[in-house]
């Protein structure tokens, strides 16, 4: 468990193919480039074609799909909004913010409406906070997983982005909370009426009504334009194109929490409102898909996260889980926030494999894959979180282990 | 300066036309939306059509243009990389990756060409910084302004993101820095092809080689694949598509630093490698062009920044500076990043002067307009970070205060 454990590269690296010093000019300097001053909103280049969003092979209906982030290209924490993972029941509505209504009645004192413009002038509030399907990484199974499948098949249902909106409990404080309230049923304006019973604690806690994503106004796909964020929370619960919210003394039991977003246990009793996205962790590179590894300083890099609050440390195994050293987490380390981890390593060109295990504040550590199994049997489905496992073959190839 | 001089709101708001409760579905949940399952890279709403960066007026030139970002639009700290402002003087260079390469020459024990792929083997680190225009807010002198300017025009060359890229200092160990190295060269690969001689002390510091803004490679127009990141250093310095570094003992007296970029003092010297963004801040909300400000309360919201560190304080006053409450910081509060700021305010339906004044963690405070003007006398351009100044009408409308 020692740091040593892992050989750590010096600060200067084998750069390899470098070449001897040039003086060429590229073509692109012996003329003026594109114009810049009609760019309103710009896009990525034309080389960067491939990163893009792509449908979950299970789902491929065209308006109830997962779309996955594509995180073996992605850096840092930030989820560009154009690539935020997309889970829906019913596409994407067209709704017109002047038309669109946020409608708060039941256990209440005053029921009321409240436009886009009503909701904007209550105090703002923004926090970086990731999102995770509940779903993400669901293919414990052996014969769900596929071993070419790299990390946006594996674990694309996950983003991160600066949410901007206002505090659920400010608007809660406007109506009135009547005594006795325990769950809010929060309603989609989609054409899959997606409804969820929240506790009224996290609507108290850290609940937010949330308008923006990094900056700017919520995307079409994710909820334009209001959507209920809360923080740590399973992604489904994060009701997209907010409509209503119904305060009651007992849960709604609504489809979404009966007949799906439940994990059976092995007593054949299945565990409802299980709504934290617990600690977990995966290596975005090396990871499948980018090309062979290369022979010599490799750095292991990956994204850690806990619905609980911060990361506190991150450790990596190069050789099957044997020695572990503990990576470098990237500032900020924010709480139900993605932490970018950082480890030097000096690939051999051997057979290696590649194990990434968080922890978080709370002292919870990501299990292995045989114990979270045995612990819950074989019929959940939601909220694996086990330590995930990449190898790298003696000529480079970065393959799932399955 | 009592934090109570201002009248700080309840924790609840007079939502004014918020409607009694009503149930009627809305059309959009009547049918299916559109598919999610082709949508590789998302868009903005169309009824966000006007949230678009424009060229500022002064620079038309469609090669060599100003491009503003609707700060006055956006929420939290993060600028969507769609609506980064862009500053180019020959237009875009559309470069392939593939055959990009930096050289690193000059005074170094080993010159070497980099690869973008030999470049991607250093390690990585990410980091959230503005980038602001030397030229930002440029307007002081009475004759340049506008009064229907809103704060797009007045201070939209600035932005902020989160920056991925390797150190500069380990790039500079691998081709070893001779003796007596003092500057460098950055060169970048449009045709103005752009250079800035960058003292070794900061090359040394926290330069980042960046690749990545916002998790995703860098724009085209933000120096796609690679530009010089200087945290918290005029926009300028930061080359994009960057190509050289040549090392010095002097610095290379170029364009951009003789005949621009340079600060004229009162003596008639100027004032030439003044690279730091000092400390600057400006209300974005209430502010022009974003309909008539409504009495009651009315969230005082804006950024703050400074290129020498942290954010400690932002002071607001909605008295044209009688007196002065304290704003409250949103958390992260990061070094030479935007820090968002907020104050809850009730807006009497009187004429209103609003001002911000930020404090970083040098001490050092935003000057008045007077005091900077009288200071550096009428022939400076660059790097003016005065207290900033709008003003609400009886009927709400909020003007730029000249």
């Amino acid at each position: 468990m020692r740091r040593g454990s892992i050989a750590l590269a010096a600060a200067t690296v084998a750069t390899g193919p470098a070449r001897a010093a040039e003086t060429d000019v590229p073509p692109w300097m012996l003329e003026q480039g594109t114009p810049v001053d009609e760019l309103p909103y710009g896009s990525p280049s034309p080389f960067e074609k491939s990163v893009v969003r792509r449908p979950h092979e299970t789902l491929p209906f065209p308006t109830s799909a997962s779309v996955l982030t594509p995180l073996q290209d992605l850096e840092g924490i930030i989820t560009p909004n154009g690539l935020h993972y997309i889970r829906s029941h019913a596409g994407t509505p067209a709704i017109d913010p002047a038309q669109h209504r946020l409608l708060v009645h039941g256990m209440v004192d005053r029921p009321l409406s409240f436009g886009m413009d009503d909701l904007a002038r209550f105090p703002s509030i923004s926090r970086l906070h990731f999102l995770e399907c509940s779903g993400n990484t669901s293919f414990y199974k052996a014969s769900l997983i596929k071993p070419n499948w790299n990390v946006q098949d594996t674990h694309g249902l996950l983003s991160c982005a600066e949410w901007t909106g206002v505090r659920l409990a400010d608007v809660l404080a406007e109506v009135g909370v009547k005594p006795g309230v325990k769950w809010i049923l929060a309603e989609g304006a989609d054409a899959a009426a997606m409804t969820r019973s929240v506790p009224i604690e996290k609507a108290q806690d850290d609940a937010i009504l949330a308008y923006a994503q990094n900056g700017e106004r919520l995307r079409p796909e994710q909820g334009y334009p209001l959507r209920l964020f809360l923080p740590g929370y399973e992604g489904n619960i994060n009701i997209k194109w907010l409509r209503r919210l119904k305060l009651g003394d007992q849960p709604f039991e609504t489809r979404e929490e009966t007949s799906k977003y439940t994990d059976l246990l092995t007593d054949g009793i299945a565990r409802q409102f299980n709504f934290v996205m617990e600690v977990k962790s995966v290596i975005t590179r090396p990871s499948p898909g980018r090309g062979p590894a290369q022979p010599g300083f490799c750095e292991v890099t990956g994204l850690a996260w806990s619905g609980n609050g911060r990361i506190t440390r991150v450790e990596v195994s190069t050789d099957g889980g044997a020695k572990w050293g503990n990576a470098s987490l990237q500032e900020p380390i924010l709480s139900k926030c993605l932490t970018r981890f950082r480890l030097p390593w000096t690939w051999n060109g051997g057979p290696a494999t590649l194990k990434s295990r968080a922890t978080d504040e709370t002292g919870m550590v990501q299990p292995t894959r045989e114990s979270q199994l045995a612990e819950r049997g074989p019929n959940f489905y939601y909220h694996y979180n086990a330590i995930h496992t990449w190898q790298i073959a003696p000529g480079g190839e970065v393959k799932l282990a399955v």
